[in-house]
């Protein structure tokens, strides 16, 4: 049963539900257009395989739009390396092509190694976690390897919990413009930008998960070693916790979001971009983030 | 110790610490003018009996301000009657002025009455807590009490965790705009409307009610009956514990409604006052909140 709207549904309504929730969303926010070139970022873990998956077939009635999928290889010994081969098999099994980029190819280093790197130079990470690394360099490996593969857009499978998660996350660190940022398709107009959509943006974690299960999907689900301890994940427990008690608090986060984003977004807007003066990336300051933590190494 | 500073300080200078707090924070946000006709929300509670105590201590270097507390009776048997016996004797003490306005006077009903009627009408309370009907009736009696005694500012006792509990309650409700209404200093401009200030908006709770310890004030203890256990409660307990660990989170959410006051207050502003067409008092309906609550009842 849906605690949110009372609804009890068989395994097959279910799965259509979540596919039609899909179409609703990228149509209510127009997302894509029918010749759209579409890049779909696959790690390998139960989102973005259910992602991949409906899209695939959601493109079947688009005979002019045209899938790839991006696979990003971080580097992580024992965590990665199995989620990539997990994602192969779904690429191959439903016949879409993929590409694979990697950070010791792109960034000159495995994420590891970058890790170990950090430790040796700041034991306490010098403010920084792991995943606030990664983060910036596989959010711009995505963008790479989407524009490498011709893509006019770049879907993620980013879902309700984790745009809750931020929206929360932007808030309590005293950053609430970085909001804007949370918007289901990404408004740069910086050239090399490929537009980044979400179609599962107001699907819940739980739902997802299901539908992954429910449709024998292949899935890493070990969580990644490096899984951050911060304020995410209590945020993550508080909001479930929450989420239980008061049903539909997620949602209405994000309306919250969504009413905001009109009011901010100018504001944000004003950080203008700029060419990065070493890699020519999009940027708001002189250096893009990427290289000024490459710098840092 | 003070976690966020890492400070720490004997009782006099953590008293001192408090006072010179509010003072820095009645300048950092222009609250008084020097002859300044100030009226104290005070409900008996550990904040207002601080604030009250504070506040008539800065007033003595302003030979022109005038203090008056306004001790509102909601009609809360058990509870409030006490709070005000404890709330007049402070004041006594203070030799501060004070002036008493109740519910029953002013609305036909006490509390009580209010929400034995309200469950006889509606057994599940029609949404509305007994809380809500409390808050915006309160805020209109203090409203007309503080005009009544000629008052320039109305001091309130909110603090830091009030303010947070709320910006969170507003974000989770889905109703962002409403963060406007956190400001330290009250923006609407109708006529009788008396500008509202809170001078511990960035004080912890902690803090007020260690001070009101230390000082050995006299405050009434036992919560409210009628105590929400709805959402806020959720927030305030979720926001304790991640301040706990999390030190200065409070702040830094705070920060981010300061941030966002000016990006949303034009949207907030567009919803222009006009004056009651029951009442006259104002409101951004035909009906203020306060005459629609009674005569729901």
């Amino acid at each position: 049963m849906r605690p949110y709207s009372g609804e009890k549904l068989c395994v097959r309504c279910f799965c259509l539900s979540i596919e039609n929730k899909v179409r609703v969303t990228i149509a209510k926010y127009d997302m894509l257009r029918f010749d759209d070139k579409i890049a779909i970022g696959v790690s390998g873990g139960k989102d973005s395989v259910a992602l991949l998956h409906i899209m695939t077939k959601l493109e079947e009635s688009f005979p002019n739009a045209k899938l790839t999928a991006v696979l990003v290889d971080e580097g992580i010994k024992g965590y990665r390396d199995e989620a990539l081969k997990i994602a192969e098999k779904g690429c191959r099994k439903l016949g879409v092509k993929h590409v694979v980029v990697s950070f010791k190819e792109m960034f000159g280093y495995e994420l590891d190694e970058l890790v170990e790197r950090l430790r040796e130079k700041e034991p306490d990470g010098g403010g920084l976690t792991p995943c606030a690394y990664c983060g910036v360099l596989r959010r711009r490996a995505l963008n790479s390897a989407a524009r490498s593969c011709g893509a006019t857009k770049l879907a993620t499978a980013h879902n309700l919990d984790d745009e809750t998660q931020t929206i929360l996350l932007n808030i309590l660190h005293g950053d609430p413009l970085r909001i804007a940022r949370v918007k289901p398709v990404s408004s740069s107009t910086h050239f090399s930008f490929v537009c980044r959509i979400k179609p599962f943006c107001e699907i819940l974690e739980k739902e997802t998960t299901l539908y992954a299960y429910l449709k024998k999907i292949e899935f890493q689900s070990i969580p990644c070693p490096y899984a951050s301890t911060a304020l995410r994940n209590d945020i993550r427990t508080m909001l479930n916790r929450m989420e239980e008690k008061h049903s539909g608090l997620k949602y209405t986060t994000y309306r919250s979001a969504e009413k905001l984003w009109s009011s901010i977004e100018n504001k944000a807007k004003a950080e203008k971009q700029k060419n990065c003066k070493i890699c020519g990336e999009p940027t708001v300051n002189e250096i893009c983030q990427p290289c000024k933590m490459l710098q840092s190494l």
